[in-house]
């Protein structure tokens, strides 16, 4: 079973299978300094500002690149030579975020839970208290390594109460999962246009509390990172600073156009929310068992204990299921042994069936008896 | 007169008119960490190595975003924290350069010309000989600013002589201007996908002579644009650490296919040149005069000097132009008060013809009757 222009579904956390219009959104080419294209940069640049609720006294500045991208920007914008940031990990996206003030030079302090383990607020709050020389604090907001989703409001409700700066990396939940600056209050919030916006990849963004960006001049360690810099740029004359994606901002421009016709966060999460549940509950019955129990499981991509059967090879399994028209992550970021498949994308309840029905007959043809873990 | 996807054609250096094939090939959702597409950026990777006459001995980084992405990449990739770059500068693409060196906080020295003088080699020589300190040498192959060629061949030798690393800007000349490793000897030269191989923009690539880019593990100050890491990376299992924009991927590996079909960077450059001369001889015959004299000029943008008439305003004439079809760059970049129309893309003699006719209704309406500059 393929997509309507005959690829494999994308069971990952990004790229995603993104509907054929989208895609058809690229096949006109853009002077990037002409008024159209002005336009659209400032038409996308509102519409996510609104998504998170913020007004006037927020702002989107979009960044050519990754998601890893935009975060390094962020960090490097946001936090002062002699700032200490706080990061919260409990996965890879966590720990890539200390590397990135190692690079830096920008000292760091860590505060970790196990995989399969929310941020610990108490702990945040405590560690707070203790260390003054603390200035920002960097939380994922849904950890896409395992899937698990952090209490990002009680966090941000924390971090405000002790008069820090907070820097959310809402990369794989921004678009599915409410997030509202009236109620959780940050200074910036990441992601990407590839992950549940449906966008291709190619450009990250962060949406900004203006006062807090104000005070950013001269913290970036690099010019195209200048997120200060490139929020100048944008406010002068409508313009990126240095060529941008032209047709990864047009597909993101009509994708942010059919999140809304499907309702929005809300439309978009309750979709993201049956594809999770269909996924869970058919893995289960084949004999799978989610890494995380359904209370901490974000609706974006589910990480299953590899099984304990020495049949079960995975790369031969991966390769079994692709055939039949399912791609799913190749690899594993967690320690324990697991695999993820994905329920983001252009897809519904009837791929997720598809794809459990694949892996049925995958299994059964690998001769696999056991799909429990290890124990 | 409208592009086969009824966009007006892009006269500017880029982003540009491309394809329709090319910007078809962006109609597919690609897994970025499975098999096929690991293939197919193992063949642009290769393709850009083979299009410099490198060999074994030479490897290809390619990088999320524009240029700029990849010249501050380079720089910061090869430059040892105590190096000193020497920025060969006569436009706005060598300052920047000497900027980046300032926010990565590097040491560098410039020579520089006049806008509309080659960076000049004896100079260079004479500099290189005088301060042992410079251990890098940045120049810029062709000035988009202005539109002027550089003497990169007596430059590369210089270097050479002199013992010290090379890095080439070749921004908008490769693939449409000869430059070889076997002749012109460089450590790395940088371009992007949305220049001369008629990609879209998103993708910057640094090929670099393996020798030298084996020293430079720990020099970058930045995670996301660490190319010895992006190096690594890709050798270790084909993939992109961070999400590759996959779709301008495709969309870049069907540029260099249709660059290949074309002849390569003779047939490209040859194309180009007959538009670049078309453009001149048109221009001239209406009264306008170039800003470089042909010796000067690279066949890739033309800079002309403002027109003295008061009834000349050049945002009337680029929106007017503008409605018949064709997009003029909307600014200048030059100290002289000129406008640049570039002539590369997918475009021939008869959009330029067309270009021109636009160009001389447009002049006629407006009222303009000296075309030539001030004095």
């Amino acid at each position: 079973m393929l997509s309507e222009t005959n690829d494999p579904w994308l069971l990952t956390p990004g790229p995603l299978t993104t509907s054929l219009s989208i895609k058809q959104a690229m096949l006109h080419d853009w002077g990037s300094r002409d008024a159209a294209f002005i336009e659209m940069t400032a038409r996308v640049r509102n519409r996510l500002v609104d998504l998170l609720g913020g007004g006037d006294d927020h702002v989107c500045v979009p960044l050519q690149g990754s998601g890893t991208f935009v975060v390094e920007a962020a960090i490097a914008t946001m936090l002062p030579r002699d700032g200490k940031l706080l990061v919260l990990i409990n996965g890879a996206y966590g720990q890539r975020m200390v590397k990135i003030c190692d690079y830096l030079g920008r000292a760091s302090v860590t505060l970790e839970t196990p995989e399969d383990v929310p941020s610990d607020v108490a702990a945040l709050d405590a560690l707070l208290q203790r260390d003054a020389s603390i200035t920002h604090v960097a939380a994922v907001h849904c950890e896409t390594t395992s899937g698990i989703l952090n209490p990002i409001s009680e966090i941000a409700a924390c971090v405000k109460k002790h008069g820090r700066s907070l820097l959310i990396d809402s990369m794989s939940a921004f678009g599915a999962l409410p997030l509202d600056a009236a109620t959780v209050p940050f200074d910036a919030v990441v992601a990407s246009s590839n992950k549940c916006i449906e966008g291709v990849p190619g450009i990250g963004f962060a949406v900004f509390r203006k006062s807090a960006l104000e005070r950013c001049q001269g913290n970036s360690h690099s010019l195209s990172l200048d997120l200060y810099d490139q929020w100048q740029g944008l406010e002068g004359n409508g313009q990126w600073r240095f060529t941008p994606p032209t047709h990864v901002l047009a597909a993101f421009d009509q994708a942010l156009k059919e999140h809304e016709e499907e309702g929005g966060v809300e439309g978009r999460g309750g979709r993201y929310s049956a594809n999770c549940r269909a996924l869970i509950d058919g893995m289960k019955k084949m004999g799978f068992a989610p890494l995380l129990s359904d209370n901490l499981q974000a609706p974006i991509i589910v990480t299953f204990h590899m099984p304990a059967d020495p049949a079960f090879d995975f790369e031969d399994f991966y390769r079994r299921v692709g055939e039949k028209g399912f791609l799913l992550y190749p690899g594993k970021l967690t320690v324990a042994p697991t695999f993820r498949i994905g329920c983001i994308g252009r897809l519904g309840v009837e791929q997720i069936h598809a794809a459990l029905e694949a892996i049925q007959d995958v299994v059964k043809t690998m001769g696999v008896s056991e799909l429990g873990p290890r124990r």
